[in-house]
C-alpha cells in the first residue's frame, strides 16, 4: 500500500461549504472493506424523477461496477435511484466474480432502499485483484439508510478518498428565470496515478431539472472540456467514473440553458483541479495553453504531449525554464506543427519565437518566475485558430517514493 | 547541464573489439564545442562507391543537420562520403542560423576532404537553442583529416557521448558464398530522454556492397524491429539519426541477403539495447513481450503503453511484481483487449489469467523474480497472432535527480 502522505502543497485551504441540493440524501459507514478507522462506504438515494448521466473511463479492461454502471445509464428515469462507492477494493481485473459482486450489491441496495435495481449505480476504487468482500458492505445497509441526511455531502466526499490527501468538493449557483438552481459534486483521484488504490471518481448533484439525453450530451461536451483535459502522468484508471444526477426538485428546466452549462462546467473544472493539485508528488500546478494550432484536437494533442512528457515534468519540478523540452514534446506530439513559426511563453515571458529563443529573453526572469506554485505554459503554433487547455503537476521525488519504494 | 553520473549498472563489461571495415576511416578531436579536455568531434570519411541509408527521427521540430542529411540520403553514390558529429550542442531550434552552421561546416568538410558537399552528412548533439559555434569544429579539420585512421572506430563512439556513461559499439561477421562481410556500429543515447544534451545517433559500417534503394529499404525494416522498439520515457529527440553506409570495399553483394540482413538486425539490436542500458537512472532491463494480439502494430501499441507507464516503471524500480499496473497499460493502450482473455506473466512465472489472478500463483515467487536486473514481462492478448517486443528500463530517483535537480 502506498505511503500515506501528508497533505498536498496545492490543496485548498478547507473543504468548500457546499449548497443542500433538493432531492439528494447521503449516508456514510465504518464497512472495513480494507481500511480500519474510517468511513469507506458512501451511498446517494435520489428522489423519483432524476435523470442520470455518466462519463466512464475508456479502458479496455474496465472494472466491473463501470460495465454495470454503463448498461444502466440512459434507462427509465422515473422511480428514485442509489449511487453505493466503496473505498479501499477496486473490484477490478476479479474475472467473474467481479461481476456477482456487483450483482449482490445492488440488489441488496435496492430491497434495502426500495429502488429499482435498474437504477442501483456502484463503484469501487481501491486495490485491484482482490476479492471485494461485498457482504461487509450489505452488513451496513440499514445502518446507511437509517442514517441517510441532506447535509452529508462532505461525509461522502471523505468516505470515498484513497490515495487522495484531501477531500474535494465544489458547488455553484445559478439563476434561471428568477430562480436559484443549485450544483454540488464531489471528486475522488490523484490523477489516474494510482489504479492499485486510486481512481477518479466523480459525483455531481443537481436540483435543476433536465430530461436524460439532454444531460448526457451536455455532460459529455463538459467531461471533454475539463476531466479529459487534465492528466497526472497519463495512466488511465480501470474504474473512472463520473455521474451527473439532476433531481429537478427546483422545478426548473435547465435543460439547453447557457448559464447552466456554464456553471456546470465551472463545477467540473474546479473538482477536475483538484485532482491535479492532489497528484502524488505534486508541487506545481500547471496550466499548458495552446494556441494557433490547425484544430482544436490538434491543440489538445499538443497540450497532452507537453502535459505527459517526463522532461517537461522533472523541468518544472527543478524550477528550470527548461523551453527545449517544450520544443521537443511539441515535435513529437504527431499533430501539425512548424519550427519556425512556434513562440513559447512562460507566463508573461515571451521565450522563444520564430524558431530560436526571443531576442529580448532572459534566463533569469523565467528561472524566477518558474519558482511560483501555479504555472503558465503557452505555446502558439503560428498556424491556425485551433486551441486548447490542459492541466497537469510536475513529477517529483514523492512521484517516485509513492510509486516505487512502497510494495503496494 | 546534467549532473556527470557514474557508469550504469546495466553496462557492458568493456566495449567490445570491433572489426576494422575496408573503407572507412575515423579520425576525432578535442575542438571545444562545449566540453573541455576531451574530444568532441568525429569525421567518418568512406571510400568512393559506398551506399549511404538514413533513419530520422519523425519530431516536427527536427534540428537543421537532420534536414540536411534528410535531402542528402538516397542522392547520387560514385564519389567518396563524409560523415562528422560533434557532441555539446545539438543546432537544433537555432533558427535560421542552424542551418547556416550546416552550410558551414558541409562546405569546409568538402573542401578538405574533397568529398562533394552533396555527400557530407553531419549530426549535432547537445545543447538545444544554443549557436553552434561551427568555427571551432572548421579550425580542426585539418587535424581530423591528417589523423584519419581504420582502427579509430572507438575513439568516434567516445567523441560523440554527451550523457551517456559508456561508448556504445557492436559488430557482426556474416558469410555470403565463402567470403566474409563485415558489419561495425557504434551509437551514442541514453534513451530519447534529454533533448538538452542528449540524442540518439547511430552510425553503422559495412563493406558489403548493396545499393542505396535496397540498403536504405532494409534499414527502415530493421529500425522498425529494433531503435523503435525502444523507449526510455516516450519523449522524442529532435536529432535522432542513424545512419548506414556499406562501403562494397569486401567484394560481395548483400543486396537481399538474409544471413546479413539477420547480421544487420543482430547489430541494430545490440546497440539499442545498449541505448535502454545507458537510460538516465536505470536500474533494471525490461522486455516486455506482446503476444496474441489482433495485429503486429496493436501489439507494439500494447507493448509501448506497458513499457512508457511511469506506475509500471516505477513498480519496476520498487522489485514490486504489481501485475494490475500492467492491466491498466493494457486497458488504457486504445488497441484491442478483452479483459477476460488476457494473461500476464513475469519470467516463467503465470501471474494472471482468464481476466484474474492465476490460481497458482504464489506473490514470493513473483517478488523475488523482481530483485533481477534483466527482466521479461509477457502479455498474451488471446485475440490473435499479433506479437511484438520491446525494451524499457525502469524510472528511479535517478531519472528525477538528472533532470530536474540540476539546471541545464
Amino acid at each position: 500500500m502506498a505511503k500515506i502522505t501528508k497533505v498536498s502543497p496545492l490543496a485548498p485551504v478547507a473543504f468548500p461549504e457546499l449548497p443542500a441540493i433538493d432531492g439528494v440524501r447521503f449516508a456514510t459507514v465504518e464497512a472495513s472493506v480494507r481500511y480500519q478507522g474510517r468511513t469507506d462506504v458512501m451511498l446517494a438515494v435520489l428522489d423519483p424523477g432524476t435523470s442520470v448521466a455518466g462519463v466512464f473511463t475508456r479502458s479496455a479492461t474496465r472494472a466491473a461496477p463501470v460495465l454495470d454502471c454503463q448498461d444502466k445509464v440512459g434507462g427509465a428515469n422515473d422511480g428514485p435511484a442509489a449511487i453505493l462507492v466503496n473505498s479501499g477494493n477496486a473490484n477490478a481485473f476479479t474475472g467473474h466474480y467481479g461481476q456477482s459482486s456487483v450483482t449482490e450489491l445492488t440488489q441488496a441496495v435496492a430491497t434495502a432502499t426500495g429502488v429499482d435495481v435498474g437504477r442501483v449505480f456502484t463503484s469501487s476504487t481501491g486495490v485491484i485483484g482482490e476479492p471485494l468482500p461485498h457482504e461487509r458492505i450489505v452488513a451496513q445497509l440499514e445502518v446507511l439508510k437509517s442514517g441517510l441526511s441532506r447535509h452529508a455531502i462532505e461525509d461522502a466526499a471523505r468516505a470515498i478518498m484513497t490515495t487522495d490527501t484531501f477531500p474535494k468538493g465544489a458547488s455553484a449557483q445559478v439563476e434561471i428565470n428568477g430562480k436559484t438552481v443549485s450544483i454540488a459534486g464531489i471528486a475522488k483521484g490523484s490523477g489516474m496515478i494510482a489504479p492499485d488504490m486510486a481512481t477518479m471518481l466523480v459525483y455531481i448533484f443537481t436540483d435543476a431539472q433536465v430530461a436524460q439525453p439532454a444531460l448526457q450530451a451536455m455532460l459529455g461536451t463538459q467531461a471533454d472540456r475539463t476531466f479529459n483535459c487534465i492528466t497526472v502522468d497519463s495512466d488511465t484508471s480501470t474504474s473512472d467514473t463520473l455521474l451527473l444526477c439532476a433531481t429537478g426538485a427546483s422545478g426548473v428546466d435547465a435543460t439547453c440553458n447557457d448559464a447552466f452549462a456554464r456553471a456546470l462546467e465551472g463545477v467540473m473544472l474546479d473538482l477536475a483541479h483538484q485532482v491535479v493539485r492532489d497528484g502524488e508528488g505534486a508541487t506545481k500546478f500547471v496550466e499548458i495553453r495552446v494556441t494557433g494550432a490547425v484544430s482544436d484536437i490538434d491543440a489538445k494533442v499538443h497540450g497532452l504531449a507537453v502535459a505527459n512528457s517526463p522532461l517537461v515534468k522533472t523541468a518544472i519540478a527543478g524550477e528550470d525554464p527548461n523551453w527545449g523540452r517544450v520544443v521537443m514534446a511539441i515535435g513529437k506530439s504527431g499533430a501539425a506543427a512548424d519550427r519556425d513559426l512556434l513562440s513559447i511563453s512562460f507566463g508573461d515571458i515571451l521565450v522563444a519565437e520564430k524558431g530560436w529563443v526571443s531576442p529580448d529573453y532572459r534566463e533569469e526572469d523565467a528561472a524566477a518566475y518558474m519558482k511560483g506554485q501555479d504555472l503558465v505554459i503557452a505555446v502558439d503554433l503560428g498556424l491556425g485558430d485551433g486551441k486548447s487547455t490542459v492541466w497537469t503537476c510536475d513529477l517529483t521525488h514523492g512521484y517516485i517514493e509513492i510509486n516505487a519504494d512502497y510494495r503496494s
